[in-house]
Formats: structure tokens, C-alpha cells, sequence
């Protein structure tokens, strides 16, 4: 945007508003699609479709590539240009997964092991457990965790700060020469729920140690045995381990632009999900979402000016193989912007706006700039609640084009409900309010119909 | 009470209220007793003890016998005089459990076999699934449920509406041929939690058929399968069985009265839990905090008017034989009021006042009458708001004694943590508000103490 320009959008009064808008069609058109997508189970379908008769998706799996075939072809029915870009995916399998907690009675515990991790041995790993506090904690117990059971009892704060230790925690705790971690699961609630998720190997550990997730509630056990002065030990038998990585690939729908083909406006979220529950709101809700904002623009007499691309990627939750392929393959290609959703099906209040730049203050002068831009367009989506902007990161799969220079945009929405099902069992359809669904649809058909068919592209 | 009395007590003004209250050194003690019991964690120490030293206690199980030991060595060591009484309880046995949903593809399901449930012959039972909304739904569908397996798919309403459904099921299912029933958990709620309970088979069935409770989520997911016009199948292999019944006891622990040791305030909870999670609120927590009301009053200087009692009642869970045995051993006993608690640890609100008499019109005067007695004793607890008093059901354990015409009082509390954790894996300690806990203490040994002090006994 010219400084010029700029300068009337600092100044700009409502009334000055309209004359930054696109052609007044493209609001009636606007229009016409949030009717549609606030009516419409469009999604909800689809994502009954895809979690009761495919089930969940781990990368690298049969069901994975079910997935693929079902949005290829349902992307295809729904008057879409489908293909499929290939993409080569890691494939971890879990395994048997045994944890007893042997002291002062013996009692099975309800974990799930972490995505990634190793196994144990033969005859499994039987050990004491440390019941550890944060990072500061385990530092100040040094050799103290040497042959120990490292579990990192952190209450749930928010996703950033509590997720780390799920990732990190092997590697810290390996190079104290602990045996194992055991993660208290990171979620505010639980109803004897474990959540799995990623964790890492770092390339500098001498060994790789197993990582599981437990349970609130056991966490909480262990916490008060400590407490107590008691010491207690717990037996892991894990089956987990990596097959050789597998071909899977990223789904691609399109709705050529009829002016300007070559600038796109991408909508993505993730089709894999970890193996647990159905992947629900991890991230089927995204994709099916988009899928249906997909639709609804495909259906439209006059395509966009600039062309609407769906993307399924592949392979987010254990690796982003689907993302950072779809980046390198894609580089020279002209974003308008790229959308995601992967938070859920909560009510939506607009969107993260993400745009990164070396520089700090180029950055956020930047974030102020687009934000003014999305502003009439976010207005259409007032009467829904959606009309929030914020500077902020918007997803994983889209993170590689957005850190080539895209603007990103990530669903902003109310994420209570989310973060307890997260990658459990319980990430199950009937937990999700079909009406939020209607209302992230709308959010993301409107915004990206107003940016394709915007005669600027946005800021950068 | 009089007619005399009764006149008065109607005509009460707040002034006059004082005239029927106990000698006021009654009141003194009252107020250093809520004092000590809102100030100390004795009860939550000894849940602590209970859960997680012993575990859960299952009807027969040596951790009941575990649990009984401990009970009657923790109530000696904290002042009171105590015994134990033979109870032969029912052994069931949980044994192998599972379910799989075979279609539209094979997956696991997260079950419980309900409790007294029979077994499914070798190699399991497999068959279609029926979705029944209720009863009406179950007659209407006759003999189109023969040969399959009915899935009662009833949304929690309140406990006892939908409750019946998991005690009843298996009977109304079998009458109409059915081969087994999954029951969804009667629960507001649910993050992948299946919820055990007791079932029982009818004398006149031919066959006793199998049940298990399915979690709110997988009951979903068939329902919605089925609204799909879907046929699917469940394959059930169940181990659950009876053995012989075991030898168990109620535990009993007394305060003697000094003057009235023949008439005797009962504060009663259930010792026994389901074989799944702590028993943490159901009833571990009763049992604490009446022990722990108990110790209380076992350490003031004068013992109380009349004889205070602790019974931890065995096996309520699977067959009342605690209750029932402990009302016919000691059926020619006058007890002034029997007083229970088993409705976890939520914000006490006061009593649930039950008296039964053939006669509605008496029963309903004589309880608006014992709510009247009873008020000046409430006022002490409005300072913790649990002052209030309604005519209603009481606890199962003293029901037998309550249906030979005692008064029974069972503590009116909040229940909204309750009903979600209920038989379950996730009722363990850390769900408990420590401070709630306290005020439960407080308004057991406040009220049993003003009792036991009264020189009235209660109407009747």
C-alpha cells in the first residue's frame, strides 16, 4: 500500500469507506453466499461423511489416504478442478501402550503415548517417578532424575505455554538421564481424558527416551504421593515406532479466476489427524468447512476475479510434510492471501492476521495496514460476530507461504470447547454446534469471495 | 410432637423461635464445632488415605476388606468406640470387556459393563444395532428388535428419569428377544467417559441378556449412523460373572450419649465404590466427612445428650446388603434421625428431610413439621448457606431404616460436578473443592450434635 493511500485509510471516516470497496456486485454477491452458507449443512454432511464412515487419520495410514480419494471426489461432485499433489509422509505407528503405577497399590493408568516417540525395550522400562514443577524445576534436580521417570506435572495456562513440555520435554529430561517422561496432558478439563499430540527428538540427545501423556486426574495422584513423601514407581510397556515414510497426498480444488487466474486466494486446513476420536474438530470442521465455502463460490453464475483455491493437506500433525511441500512446490505463485482453519468450530470472531517481515516495525505497520484493508470486508460479517481483526499467527499448514511473504489468515474463534477434546477420544461430531459451523462457513466463503474479487490485492 | 406444640410451633414469630431451641450451652458447642470443621482438612486427609492408598472398593473385593480395616483403626484412633458388623455382600466380576463397532468400519468402543450383568457366551455375541429413543419407542418397535442388540440412546435428563434405562433396560429388551443392550451413560456430560452402574434382572425373564453403558459420544455416533438408514453391527465379548458372596461389614464407630445412650443420631455413608476411578465423591467423600464429624464431636469435653453413631455401610452399590442388614439387626433401636451423605462434595444447601408414612396427608404434615423442629438448628448454617430444608428422599443406606419410620436427613448439596464423574474413572480427588468439603463436615456435625443435644426428640 503507498503511503498515500495509507494516509486516506488512517483518515477515513465511514462514510470515506466505500471508496476503498470493491464493485458494488461483489457485496451483493457477498451477500447472497452468507445467506447460503447460513442456511446450508453443507458442512456438518460432509463431516459426517468423513468421521463416522472414514474414521480418524493418522498420517501414513489406509484411512489417510481414504480421506484423500473421499475429498477428491467430493471436491470434484461439488463443481470444483480437483487433483491431487503428491507428498511423501512419515508413518508412526503406536503400538501397544501399557503404563502401571505400581505403588502403593497397584493401578493401571489411562495415557496415550506421545506422536513420535520411541518405544520401550523389550520387558518394558520400570522406574521411579519425579513429579516435576516447569523447566526450573528440573533443572535444579540435576542428576537427581538420573534412571527416574521425569513427569511434568504443569497445569494448563494456555496451548503455548503448556504445549512445550509435551514437545521438549523428552530431550530436557534425557539429557538429566531420565529413563522416560509422562506428560500431564495439556488441557484446562478431563474427564479421565489423555490428549496425545507431537513431541520431538532434539539431534543432540544421547538417547532417545519414550513420552507418554497422562491423565489430569493421575497426574494428580502422582502430585499427592509426592506430596506425601512417598516414593512410587510406574512400569511403560510401548509399542511405538516408525515404519518407512508413505506416499500420501495434499487435495486440491479449485475455482479459476476469470480476471486474473494467476492470483489466488487459498483456503486450507488438514485432512490427517492424529488416531484417536474422530479428528472432529481436529481438524475435519476445517476442511469440511472450507469444502463448503468451496462449493458455494464454485456454484456462483460469474467465478471470482481472481481464482479460489481449496487445499486438504496432508500430514500436519506429525511432521507438516503436507504444508512444506506445498510451499516449496508452490513458491512462485502469486497468494492474494492464505486462509486457514484448524482451531475448531467454535463461534468465529474473524481472523488472525499474519504477516511476517524481518523487520519489526515494517511488520506491524503492515499488520495495521491490512487490517484497515480486511476492515469493509469483515463489516459484511458483523451481523455474525466475525468481524474482529487481530495480529497474530494463523496456521500450521499455511505457515511455510506465510513466512515466504503471503498474508495469512487464520479463523479467529471462541476455542473454549476446543482445547478439552483436543486430540482425544472425545474430538467426536456431536460436540460441535452446527449453527458455529454455518458461521465459520459464512466466514470464510465472504472473506475470501471479497479478496479474489477485490480490484487491489491486499497490502504487503 | 403435640398438637399443642405443633399449634405453637405454626404461630412461631422469628422472637418465639427461641423458645423451642435447645439449653444455649447446645448452641456454644454448635459454634466451636463449625469453627473446627471449617478450619480443618481432617476429612480431606483421610479421603486422601482412602483413594489413593486403597483405591477403589468394589462389593466383595479384598480393597472393600482393605477399606473396612482401615475405617474401623482410623475412627478408634480418632476417639470413638468401635466395631464391626458381618454383612455377606454380593461378588461380581467386571472380567474381560469388550465392544466393537464393525460397521461402516471396525472400531473400539469405550464401554463398561454394567454392574451385575451377566456374560456373553464364548466367542461374544455379535448383532445389528437397534437405536431406541425410550420406552414407547422400545413397545412400538415389538419383534423388530428380536436377535438384536437394542441401544438405548436416552439424553440425561435428571438422574432418576434417565437412570432407570441402565436398572431396567435388559428386562424390557429381553422380553421383546433382544440379544443384549449398550445404554448410553446416563451423564450431562462426557469427554469419551463411560459411566458403570448397577442393573438388575427381572424374576420373569426367559434370558438374562448382557449390558453395557457406551460412552455419550459413541451413542452419537449410532444414532446419527442410524438416522443415516445405516444397518451396523456391535460384537460384544463380555467375562462378567458372579462368584460366591464374600463375607464384608458395616463399620461402626459411637459417641455414647450421656444421658439418653439408648437414643441415637445415625450419620451413615456407603464404604463400598464401583471398580472404576477413586470412589472419590461416591462415597468416599461421605465417608470422610461424617468420620470426620465424628471426631469432632468425639473430642469435646461432654459427650452429647444422646448417642452419636458412624456407620460406613458396605455394599450399597450392587445389592444394599449394608443397609439392609444393618435395619433388620437393629430394627428395635429408637434413632432420633438417621442422617446420610453420598451426593459427592458439592456446596452443601442443607437437608433433604424424608419421613415415610402410609399415609400421604400425614407423611406431608409431618414433614412440614420436622422442617419446622428442624429450622432453629439451620440457622446456625446459614453463615455457609446450608440452612435449607425440603421434604424429600434421603440415601440409600439408611432407606431401610428410614422406611421403619426414623427420620431420615440426607445432605442437600450441589451436584453439578457430580452427576458428570458419577461411576466413573474420573471420580478421583482432585474434582473436590477442599473448602466445600469443610462445609459438608459442618453441616453434619452441626446438626447431629444439635440433635443428639435437643432435649425433644424430632416429631414423628
Amino acid at each position: 500500500m503507498s503511503s498515500l493511500v495509507l494516509f486516506a485509510a488512517l483518515l477515513a471516516t465511514p462514510a470515506d469507506a466505500k471508496k476503498r470497496k470493491p464493485a458494488p456486485d461483489a457485496e451483493e454477491v457477498a451477500a447472497v453466499i452468507l445467506g447460503q452458507a447460513l442456511t446450508s449443512d453443507g458442512a456438518m454432511d460432509k463431516l459426517i461423511e468423513l468421521c463416522d464412515d472414514i474414521g480418524h487419520r493418522l498420517s501414513g495410514s489406509p484411512q489417510l489416504q481414504e480421506a484423500v480419494k473421499w475429498g477428491e471426489a467430493k471436491m470434484e461432485s461439488e463443481g470444483l478442478d480437483t487433483h491431487l499433489e503428491d507428498v511423501m509422509v512419515p508413518a508412526w505407528i503406536r503400538g501397544k501402550q501399557s503404563a502401571v503405577l505400581l505403588d502403593p497399590i497397584e493401578r493401571p493408568l489411562n495415557i496415550l503415548t506421545l506422536g513420535r516417540s520411541v518405544g520401550t525395550p523389550d520387558g518394558g522400562i520400570e522406574a521411579e517417578v519425579v513429579v516435576v514443577d516447569d523447566w526450573d524445576h528440573l533443572e535444579s534436580l540435576g542428576d537427581a532424575v538420573k534412571g527416574k521417570i521425569v513427569l511434568y506435572d504443569v497445569p494448563f495456562t494456555d496451548y503455548g505455554a503448556t504445549v512445550q513440555y509435551r514437545g521438549d520435554g523428552a530431550n530436557r529430561a534425557s539429557r538429566q538421564g531420565a529413563v522416560a517422561v509422562m506428560v500431564r496432558s495439556v488441557s484446562p478439563a478431563s474427564l479421565d481424558t489423555p490428549h496425545t499430540g507431537a513431541m520431538w527428538y532434539a539431534e543432540d540427545i544421547e538417547t532417545k527416551i519414550p513420552a507418554v501423556a497422562v491423565t489430569v486426574e493421575e497426574a494428580a495422584l502422582m502430585r499427592r504421593l509426592s506430596e506425601r513423601g512417598k516414593t512410587f514407581r510406574v512400569k511403560l510397556e510401548l509399542g511405538a515406532h516408525f515404519i518407512e515414510d508413505q506416499p500420501s497426498h495434499n487435495v486440491v480444488g479449485e475455482i479459476k479466476g476469470r480476471e486474473k487466474p494467476e492470483e489466488i486466494v487459498l483456503m486450507g486446513c488438514h485432512l490427517d489427524s492424529w488416531d484417536v476420536g474422530q479428528g472432529a474438530q481436529d481438524d475435519g470442521a476445517g476442511c469440511t468447512a472450507i469444502m463448503e465455502a468451496g462449493r458455494l463460490i464454485a456454484a456462483l453464475e460469474t467465478p471470482p476475479r481472481r481464482t479460489i483455491r481449496v487445499v486438504l493437506y496432508t500430514n500436519e500433525e506429525n511432521g507438516l510434510m503436507g504444508g512444506k511441500t506445498y510451499a516449496e512446490v508452490h513458491a512462485d505463485e502469486k497468494f492474494a492471501a492464505v486462509m486457514e482453519m484448524d482451531t475448531g468450530a467454535g463461534q468465529p470472531y474473524g481472523w488472525r492476521v499474519d504477516q511476517r517481515r524481518d523487520d519489526k516495525e515494517e511488520a506491524a505497520k503492515l499488520a495495521e495496514e491490512t487490517i484497515a484493508w480486511l476492515k469493509p470486508i469483515q463489516d459484511l460479517l458483523e451481523p455474525i460476530g466475525a468481524n474482529q481483526l487481530k495480529a497474530a499467527g494463523s496456521g500450521a499448514d499455511i505457515g511455510p507461504l506465510v513466512s515466504q511473504g503471503a498474508l495469512g489468515l487464520g479463523v479467529w474463534m471462541d476455542t473454549t470447547g476446543y482445547w478439552p477434546i483436543h486430540h482425544t477420544r472425545a474430538d467426536t461430531i456431536e460436540k460441535i454446534d452446527p449453527m458455529n459451523l454455518r458461521r465459520n462457513v459464512a466466514t470464510l466463503a465472504v472473506t475470501a469471495w471479497m479478496i479474489a474479487e477485490n480490484p487491489e490485492l491486499p497490502p504487503e
